[in-house]
């Protein structure tokens, strides 16, 4: 079964093949740690901080999911080339509506390198 | 087979029924007439105007799909829930790096009235 | 918008490359006419009947769709590689449960050619 | 980040609503354990054994994947109530070509319990 890679600490890696490697391939969730009930609320998922992806027709980013704990909110799916078929960052902003505090994380799939999750980002909801 | 409902001009419809209706469940493309080759452009795909949708399980927007021209470039797809099961107004953006001009449109699933497609949208690219 | 391909009768092309592109880009809906409620009902969706589509990285059958009038009930993607990167028939047989008579139809996306749809697919349900 | 849970050796389970929670969870390979390099190769996915998940509009299989070792080779979708809105069992048959040895897995996911794996299934290509 495929393997689900957990984020690792890039600083800690000394190996600038490695640090580009895991850098490209894990999602980030971003957005506010706070939230309204019943209010819209902004959260990107973007891939990697420092290192682009490729967006080659034979090796993108397929997809990427917004969790809420074990709850699938929303993903986004791509075809090769949306991205101009050069080197760049997955980046969508969904927007959605919480009612009641979340543990959010990303997943993603590299259609080489298979699967990844992000850290998780806590918002809490009054 | 699924009909594909066209944009039509809300304005013209007098009945409130109707405006809600159609409104509600045009997607709109929106982003700015003109980018730059290679560079990140964001494009946001919207639901409706000023009439909200539900997001019911048995009765919300499963997906939103960007196109550019014949090519689909990227697609969001929502768990029921994920607007906090009251009614809203799907809203994301994609980032995408043009290549070239483009027509981009939005069509977009209710799981209870269908398949909808919004106006083009085109966009110079130098 | 993108224009959705409606199907032709091949037998009265003439150009061998045009009965070539309209067979390898139209899904069929391919079924029984007649099935029981609450009972399982397989539904075949396949593309094309004599000329096989190509599965490369940037040209292939990225899904195909089943639907019942305007509800879409189920739909198949798949990763270019799939078919072995050899020109083949998309071919996926989903199993669904009727719970009423169905007006079935298929749409498929190629990531070079568009959107295509189906002719109907009549089911008496009893 | 959601939990991708493995499957379990039912037989070992005494609590009945426990064999009932795994055992309609956990998507299966069903396959042929060899193939030809080039042919196209049958593979069902399917939900349970023994007992039927329901199709309900607020809980009901949103989606199963076919993956080879780390590559999503294909996946399907579904609506609520694909299956009639009555407990059953998903089961796709995706059609595959291989070019070479294979270990096939599945996953799915529940809105209401999340993510599962399937056992490996071993393919010997020849």
């Amino acid at each position: 079964m495929p393997k689900v890679v957990q984020p690792v600490d890039i600083s800690k890696e000394e190996n600038e093949a490695r640090k580009d490697y895991f850098d490209r391939h894990t999602p980030h969730v971003i957005c506010e740690n706070s939230a309204k009930t019943g209010e819209k609320f902004k959260v990107k998922v973007m891939m990697g901080e420092n290192y682009p992806h490729p967006d080659d027709h034979d090796h993108y980013i397929q997809y990427v999911q917004l969790w809420n704990r074990e709850t699938l909110l929303a993903e986004a799916r791509f075809t090769a080339g949306a991205l101009g078929n050069i080197p760049g960052h997955v980046e969508v902003d969904f927007n959605i509506v919480p009612s009641g505090s979340m543990i959010l994380s990303a997943m993603s799939f590299c259609t080489k390198h298979g699967l990844w999750q992000s850290e998780n980002q806590e918002v809490k909801v009054s």
